[in-house]
């Protein structure tokens, strides 16, 4: 039997690729950490080559981090969960990267992320952060709602928080909407009022829109009716998304992103009910995931050699 | 008496800075039209050399198909209309030009729009094309509702129908929201469906959502309830600049922009009994602006050396 098929030997690399940054953690078989690092964005959409390089340099520096002598990527195995791979076209250009890995198993983020929550097992998560989506993983198949990306996508999330208010103080300055305390909060925290709004946002970002969604929350505990009506409409969406994750039974569900703790007390009890705390980090999920794929890879390896 | 500052030899040039193009019309004193041409993009929102450069550009090529021999851009007199110069940074800019004109008087496209299509009196426009705003000239001043870009602004424009026909489409794919004609017709004119149309869409430019609005006006006048629902939304809101544009008493009211007609079709009928069809284009009304400012400098200057 081949040597380079053991698995208790092996060294996998969790990595946890999304837009603002790259996390990898190094663990051995029976998943202990040995390092771990981070380096910058891996959000294939907003460029390959950038996401690609952040890998290595992650997988690099955790490497380093965990002192191992004589280990290089190419001993590793990976297991690579990506933003941006629910969009066939990147799941094929990234499948084809010719990587430095000894083997590379690549996934979404929401799918490393849902692993990690669920200690490896089956589960549903949804990511309420700069943007929003749903995620199911059973042994009948995986789902993903939402994903869609900013301006069109989103609905309930930062970004989205954000633009909806900015849409709400632009008619409330022209007298065409009603008054919103919005206006006065981004008037401080933005230094603008009315058109230099415009001039402030013009051509932001979805991580400059997530900026505002703190404020926008503010606003709806304040009971200012124009953020309560937003508020209310991104959480029934996310409400509605949670409904279909958990329609086919109970599962395991957790609520992952910046926003998920705001956000889950506008969200109706019945969501509420269900919700269990994440058990580990998406780059943990990316180790179960090396782990899972590469046990099942050996063995169809193993079956074709034997 | 100077005769630099005589009106009746004076030439004059027009001046429509906008998005896509850049047109200009020469005249004389009596409006006689010399020579007309067009450049490229001038909005120097989108890249304020690129707008200046146009500009010479189109005033060039007009002095140039007017066959006028022994006349420099140095000596005409513009009247220049931009788009985005109703944001106070960029007016600054743009008015700290060191321009090649003899002199150069600076105002907003919708003025000079305004301006044109009532035969450079008093009146209102309302533009519906790629964005959407409002804009009102009378002796007592001027106003402008909306004109705050993509995506935050523009309700009931081509970009913004677009963007939420987009978001009710992938809602429909989640089904988390219903069914709508939009899918089939978004499937044949982009062959994308679903999470296909994500990336076709991502990081799509204000006119590529417009190219979408036909297809929204489409479904909505086959009954579509989703498509309609967006396109009385967007109407609503044009209805509600209209009454503030004309709450001040009747005045000449038109409406610009490839979406005007058919969106006038969803607006209240109060509305469509005040519309009058534009006198003139833009670079006209330029025209007319150059020669109106420039009487009245012409007057300011001669007190002054009396």
């Amino acid at each position: 039997m081949n040597t380079e098929l053991q698995q208790e030997d092996s060294l996998f690399i969790g990595i946890d690729g999304g837009g603002s940054k790259c996390k990898a953690t190094l663990a051995n078989a029976q998943m202990e950490l040995l390092g771990q690092a981070i380096a910058g964005p891996a959000n294939p959409l907003h460029g390959v080559d950038r996401a690609l390089n952040s890998i290595v340099e992650s997988a690099e520096q955790a490497l380093a981090a965990s002192g191992k002598q004589n280990v290089q990527l190419s001993d590793l195995i990976a297991g690579v969960g990506l933003a941006g791979l629910n969009l066939p076209s990147l799941y094929k250009t990234v499948s084809e990267w010719n990587h430095p890995f000894r083997k590379m198993f690549l996934t979404t983020d929401l799918h490393i992320a849902c692993l990690g929550a669920h200690g490896g097992g089956e589960g549903a998560v949804m990511v309420i952060g700069t943007g929003s989506c749903g995620y199911r993983f059973t042994r009948d198949g995986s789902i993903i709602y939402g994903a869609h990306g900013f301006p069109f996508g989103d609905k309930g999330s930062g970004a989205w928080l954000g633009l909806e208010a900015m849409r709400a103080v632009l008619l409330a300055a022209d007298g065409l909407g009603p008054a919103t305390l919005l206006a006065e909060l981004f008037a401080q925290s933005l230094s603008a009022r009315n058109l230099e709004l415009v001039e402030k946002m013009a051509g932001s970002l979805p991580c400059d829109y997530a900026r505002l969604a703190p404020q926008v929350m503010f606003a709806a505990e304040q009971g200012d009716e124009v953020a309560v009506a937003i508020v209310q409409d991104g959480a029934e969406y996310l409400s509605n998304i949670a409904d279909k994750l958990l329609s086919q039974g109970p599962l395991r569900f957790s609520l992952l992103g910046g926003l998920s703790e705001k956000m889950l007390t506008w969200m109706d009890q019945r969501v509420v009910d269900q919700v269990s705390a994440p058990l580990a980090q998406p780059e943990i999920g990316g180790l179960y995931y090396a782990q899972k794929e590469y046990k099942f890879w050996r063995g169809i390896a193993n079956a074709a050699s034997s």
